[in-house]
């Protein structure tokens, strides 16, 4: 597709976000469907776990940041599918040990039972083991993709936002410290599979530099989004209980900052993410409406 | 160290086997020292249970046999140094898990207590998921590396003998599925150990053909001597209980073959083993005393 083409439109307004999540979705569920073991690989019991949770109905927006990140700086999407893929178990495996009784204790994901709800918890804990093994398998067609992977996932980020999220409850933490957990948490990832996506389409550093910010951006906004709807969306609207922080004593963006400068600080940084794509023309058009998607969310 | 000197030698009866464990084992503790975050790394609750588990007193037997097959095809074992702690950091992260109490519910091991009764539950979960993690950050300086450790920890290997095990209690197994059980469970990692080892030293695919088929015949040994000594042995000579495989019900090689026949098939396997050493000479001495080690080891 040339540059050129369309660099007047507003991508924020006239892209079809809902047609392209669809599609690249859809597109994702294949791969996965073709890049895990079949139900049927012995032992079958590990293989239907893996496959129960990946299949329970999550939107794909990391695997669909990583593609669109490829697109972005002109690479062709599937070189990075099978990195798309790695992100999507890493996810699904820590929403699998999240879940557990030992952490979170959430019987119910989107509507649907828990791996350990399902399996039993032994099961649970080995096919979070298996996912997450399985998406360095998947990575390992080069050495620097397995290290970024195995940075975001490691002890100092994703993991080091679950154990602070742990010990952030029932505590004050600083605005400072709840960023942190954010940007663990969350951005780390997310971050990862624009990152990993941009690797495969053979990013300069420039460009690299600038989607990193993006994902950090985005990383954060997600989180503020979700405290924000804690405070202020219903159950029937979420399609999971609300008000859980507040119960939990946790600090929050609203909490410490209040709703209108939280929305503020969120609006700020969807700001600067779109400042990072600006660059990338219409190519970054899927990156710049995701952008728009996570600060306008309702669920 | 020339390669000739004392080529007579049997290495069997000759090589000081305790003072090599000691002299590598401390090497690999350096290393292991060296390559893991530090307690202070934020967050430090994650790193000291990593380290907990990692410094609890483990032989360091699958580094160690990592670092040998390096040396026996002529390698410098520093090249197999990473390889050989990221080995025990998934061996570490599969016994943290295999003590949760969903799993085989231990307290302790080796004397100490398991990470989630120093711990908790969750931060000892998470400790399985870091460690496993870093393993794959050490593995990352060469993709292959990579698959061959993704494939021998994965959910149809390693973790396929953890779920094996789960599903075997209780109920009446055959002699294959014990077998098959225990290549998962046991001989899988200890063979990617050995593999990693001769591929960092270079090795030549005829070499790792036959390190392979040696790593095989130890790991199987290694379990049909834990059957035997869970029948013979005292709690006082092992370290911690016996009798647990009948208790349990478990079907084992003493159950499906008798004591007599599983001592000789023991040793039909290091024969093997040995068989498959003797090209690689004198070089292959610390792998050929490791062999008759697992044979003849009473705990």
């Amino acid at each position: 597709m040339p540059r050129e083409l369309g660099k007047d439109l507003k991508p924020q307004t006239k892209f079809n976000l809902d047609e392209y999540l669809a599609r690249i979705g859809k597109q994702v569920d294949t791969a996965l469907d073709r890049l895990l073991p079949a139900e049927t690989t012995p032992p079958p019991t590990i293989h239907k776990a893996m496959r129960y949770s990946i299949f329970a109905g999550g939107k794909r927006l990391r695997p669909v940041l990583c593609l669109a990140a490829c697109e972005a700086v002109g690479g062709k999407p599937s070189a990075a599918m099978p990195l798309a893929c790695a992100i999507e178990c890493i996810h699904t495996y820590s929403l699998i040990h999240d879940d557990l009784p030992c952490m979170d204790d959430d019987d119910f994901r989107r509507g649907k039972p828990t791996s350990h709800k399902v399996f039993g918890e032994g099961i649970a804990v080995l096919a979070g083991d298996a996912l997450l093994t399985h998406a360095f398998a998947l990575a390992a067609t080069k050495a620097e993709y397995v290290k970024e992977l195995a940075h975001a996932a490691g002890s100092e980020r994703l993991i080091a936002g679950q154990v602070q999220d742990l010990e952030n409850e029932n505590r004050q933490s600083t605005l400072e410290e709840v960023k942190t957990t954010h940007l663990n948490k969350t951005a780390a990832l997310i971050t990862c599979a624009i990152r990993l996506g941009a690797m495969a389409g053979k990013a300069s550093p420039s460009e690299l530099k600038k989607l990193t910010r993006y994902g950090q951006d985005l990383g954060l906004v997600f989180q503020v989004i979700d405290d924000i709807l804690d405070v202020t969306s219903t159950k029937e609207v979420m399609g999971k209980s609300v008000g859980a922080d507040a119960k939990n004593q946790k600090s929050t963006y609203p909490k410490l900052l209040g709703l209108d400068k939280s929305r503020e600080y969120a609006a700020k940084l969807i700001a600067d993410a779109h400042r990072q794509l600006k660059p990338f023309g219409q190519k970054a058009a899927p990156l710049a409406a995701i952008a728009d998607f996570f600060l306008t969310r309702q669920h």
